[in-house]
């Protein structure tokens, strides 16, 4: 499997991040229309209880019938295709930035990404890897345990845990990039060619253990 | 104050979110359109770089100049009239939904809701309380510390701490209610009705206190 394609970047504006893949054969995973956020219009059929609207129901029958709107099932068709999905984007409010978020509620739907039986170890998006690699706005001591924004790995658990392990993704740890607003472009140009340099040889990493000890241990 | 006006509901569809103020004189905080995630649209004037897009910068910038969008203006005052803001939503993937991200990341902007000094204890949105009100797919079980999700405190941090604490709310306990979905009617009448108890003395209750061993402590 080839890194060549991928393009690493330290986003330094704050524009709507794209998760992408790194499978050399295909393109990045879309940029999401800023108009989607999850709603009625991702079914491209007719509802299943239109009277009694239920986004989790309704989009899980649409997987099942293939009703889907167009550009979910592209992104999940990328993301079937992807043995390591990378998530590049900004932390706003300690997550993802509404758009990306917006990404994770419509894709990820129940029947393709999980189901009841069918989450975390036996989610299935089973047998890929997933990393996030953000840039903060804060230094990496004031993302420390005894810094104001508490541990880095504190925040992570909604979106390591409560989403990418519930889909059966194994993590690899986070590619964090503190405060390159508040960097000199030489700090700027080390963050980009430490991320530059672990991507040679990212598929010989171990995944963390994706349990509370990780996150909250001491 | 009165209460009076509070809908007291347990969404039990999982349609868009809006957060509400509780001051009787005035009504819910708007329902943010769905084409409402942050982009350049959110500065009525002309951006201060636009050769160089840093969303973070230009909304700070076009707060000081009174340029927002005029839908962002309005929450924020509905905002500064609050003496407590309650978010109700369905959980989605251990967050708000992403409509309510979208919220987040417009109207709480650097200026209005914080600046560097002014975060945390010293955030602009001090003197205010906030609650989230919020319902699961999971039960209270799997929400515990040795359930499947981790205890329901873990995935509270981000926006509890995060978002609120660091806009310098005061947050009350969250009102947790876990698989209404799966729940009888009577099971739900009874979320309902233990909600509207509590609110009949909430302007008494002490904060919570925000920092990492109320969340991960033992």
């Amino acid at each position: 499997m080839s890194l060549a394609s991928l393009r690493v970047t330290v986003p330094e504006s704050s524009g709507p991040p794209a998760p992408r893949t790194n499978k050399t054969a295909h393109p990045p995973l879309g940029r999401i229309q800023r108009e989607e956020y999850p709603s009625s219009w991702d079914m491209a059929g007719t509802l299943s209880n239109p009277g009694f609207f239920n986004y989790g129901v309704e989009t899980h029958k649409a997987y099942e019938k293939r009703s889907l709107s167009s550009d979910i099932i592209e992104e999940q068709k990328k993301l079937q295709e992807a043995d390591l999905v990378i998530f590049q984007f900004p932390l706003y409010w300690f997550s993802v930035p509404a758009v990306l978020k917006g990404w994770m509620d419509r894709v990820l739907c129940q029947g393709f990404a999980f189901d009841f039986p069918g989450s975390y170890d036996d989610g299935f998006l089973k047998g890929k890897l997933a990393i996030l690699s953000l840039t903060t706005g804060g230094t990496a001591s004031m993302f420390s345990k005894t810094g104001v924004n508490g541990d880095f790995r504190y925040f992570l658990w909604p979106l390591q845990h409560g989403t990418l392990h519930f889909c059966g993704f194994k993590v690899l740890a986070p590619q964090i990039s503190f405060g390159p607003e508040m960097a000199s472009e030489e700090e700027r140009k080390r963050m980009v060619a430490s991320w530059a340099q672990r991507l040679k040889t990212i598929w010989e990493e171990e995944p963390i253990p994706c349990s509370p000890p990780w996150y909250f241990g001491q």
